[in-house]
């Protein structure tokens, strides 16, 4: 099926607008009308083929909330007119350690949503950039109508980044917890930390992002550049989650966790951190890393969201606008997601 | 009272004969006569001033085994004639969260058993290189007369080290363990590892011991310098303890992890190690460290040796061949442990 899109020819031209072909719908696949699609850092990391692995042309959008209006014969989850969502993922192998412990990400033959490859080995994946999609009902989402769906997208990637590690490392009421960076991560971190009973402090460098740091949900604020203000905290932390991919000083984090505490990494700077290992050694303290959820866990993420009224912050813009915001997110001008009115693309 | 003692009286000098003066045994003190005292790599790096901190003369010693000679009005665990170990620690607060959760070892006014201050902040402690010692029995482990009192000894240390990141960390019968570096840790590591009933693996870079790592417990030997053993292991262990304290590439062992596996240093390397923020998010890795056991573990750690069987491989020497123990060390040239007779110091 002929559908409309938007793409990225190169990693250096602007992208524009292009056709992609769809796939009918199989006996276990939904066909999805997108409504809206969250834009996320690691698009323009694949876009620009920063990770060196793209293949153009290249549709980005891993952020997907839409309609469905087709379903496949033996497609039970879902039916025409059902509000869904999709994620990162769109398939994987089913049948490793991984895929039974419902941790899909880890599935060494999973498939990403865009600039990846089928499980064929041949047909490559587009992604939310385009008026719809199709996939498995297994990697496709209930999405409630209670939220607004614009600031539902950026749960697909963004919130189940931050809900995961959270949960994994049962994050709770009693605990101190410190948001590393505030973007598209750290605002759902900090939305997510609170309401999960937890101290919360936003962990920063401008001291600009007090104000809303707080009204996302933060009790504190803490000016990282300001070394008195890290002295205070030195050990203080049960969890910290690091959300920030510039390259920063781990062992100044991990000084700010107190006996047990764990800091978990989702933000990749680009060269590998120096670690003391005297500063994991003395407190007994962790560095970890996660990477968005599984598709159980990402249902959970959502339901949650829907009991406890949680979305992400967002600008809502029509794709014509989608290199600008790239401009903007790679200057962190946007509070705190861009996601793509895909009326715009009809 | 006065104390026959080995000292070190410079970072560059021999150590040699050397008396000091212990207190009278308190109402909660045990008086112990020293029958053995292992000898740790750290004994080396504090007696040299490795770690900047060094008081001269430094009676070094925290692997202690003897026999209770005297005991204080209060003291309730032991009487005369009882053995008794002693190991890293000789004190701390009481107080604060981590002693309230037996976790002494992260106390931050705990008191080391010598190189230390007493928390009067005056009295420098001496430890094991001396033919008796005077603890609050708080601090004072009790050791079982089944196993060879002189291959305890290292348990207080190499031992407890060891033991307390399996513990913690859940290592058991169904997983995959990797013990990274064959010496006085990780001899132990071995053994308790695969008592825990794991299925262990040493990590070496010397082919030559891999009858000892097998004659210890290990169930395969890996050769960890060649890349295709690495590339055969790759994302296979649950558990690596890595206790290396040389230079080495943290990167390539979080690789050898499964997802969710855990990397734990009891090894503390000179110079901070690269870590890849990637290789931690892939498979959601842990990298984490253990800093020896609180006194109750210690405890606990003692009775199952007794239960099992369990003591170090050790090289039994008179005190007088300390400062050739030391040169042989550093060349690794001791399976596993040496330990010092103290009817050699009488």
């Amino acid at each position: 099926m002929s559908t409309k899109a938007f793409a990225a020819f190169s990693a250096t031209e602007p992208l524009r607008d292009h056709t992609i072909t769809r796939r009918e719908p199989g006996a276990h696949d939904v066909e999805i009308e997108i409504l809206y699609c969250g834009v996320c850092h690691s698009d323009i990391h694949q876009v620009r083929n920063e990770w060196h692995n793209a293949m153009y042309p290249m549709v980005p959008g891993h952020e997907i909330v839409g309609r469905i209006t087709r379903v496949g014969a033996h497609v039970k989850k879902f039916k025409a007119g059902d509000l869904a969502g999709v994620g990162c993922l769109v398939d994987s192998c089913r049948e490793c350690d991984a895929c039974k412990k419902d941790l899909e990400q880890f599935c060494p033959t999973s498939v990403g949503t865009y600039n990846a490859k089928e499980r064929d080995g041949k047909t490559i994946t587009y992604g939310g950039y385009s008026t719809s999609i199709v996939v498995d009902e297994a990697f496709t989402l209930k999405v409630s109508d209670k939220l607004p769906l614009d600031a539902v997208a950026p749960l697909l990637c963004a919130g189940i980044t931050t809900y995961s590690p959270l949960r994994h490392w049962k994050v709770s009421k009693g605990q101190k917890v410190g948001i590393l960076g505030l973007g598209g991560l750290g605002h759902m971190g900090v939305k997510f930390a609170s309401s999960f009973g937890a101290e919360v402090t936003m962990l920063s460098h401008s001291a600009s992002k007090e104000a809303d740091a707080r009204r996302l949900g933060a009790h504190h604020f803490a000016l990282c550049s300001d070394p008195a203000v890290m002295k205070s905290l030195a050990g203080t932390f049960d969890f910290i989650l690091d959300t920030v991919s510039a390259p920063h000083d781990y062992n100044a984090y991990l000084g700010l966790l107190a006996v047990d505490g764990k800091m978990v990494c989702v933000g990749a700077p680009p060269e590998p951190a120096q670690v003391a290992a005297f500063n994991l050694i003395f407190g007994r303290k962790t560095l970890a890393g996660s990477l968005i959820g599984g598709i159980a866990e990402t249902q959970e993420m959502l339901d949650y969201c829907a009991e406890h009224s949680i979305v992400s912050d967002i600008e809502l813009i029509p794709i014509q606008q989608i290199n600008e915001a790239y401009d903007r997110i790679l200057k962190s001008d946007v509070k705190y997601r861009f996601v793509i009115d895909m009326q715009s693309l009809k």
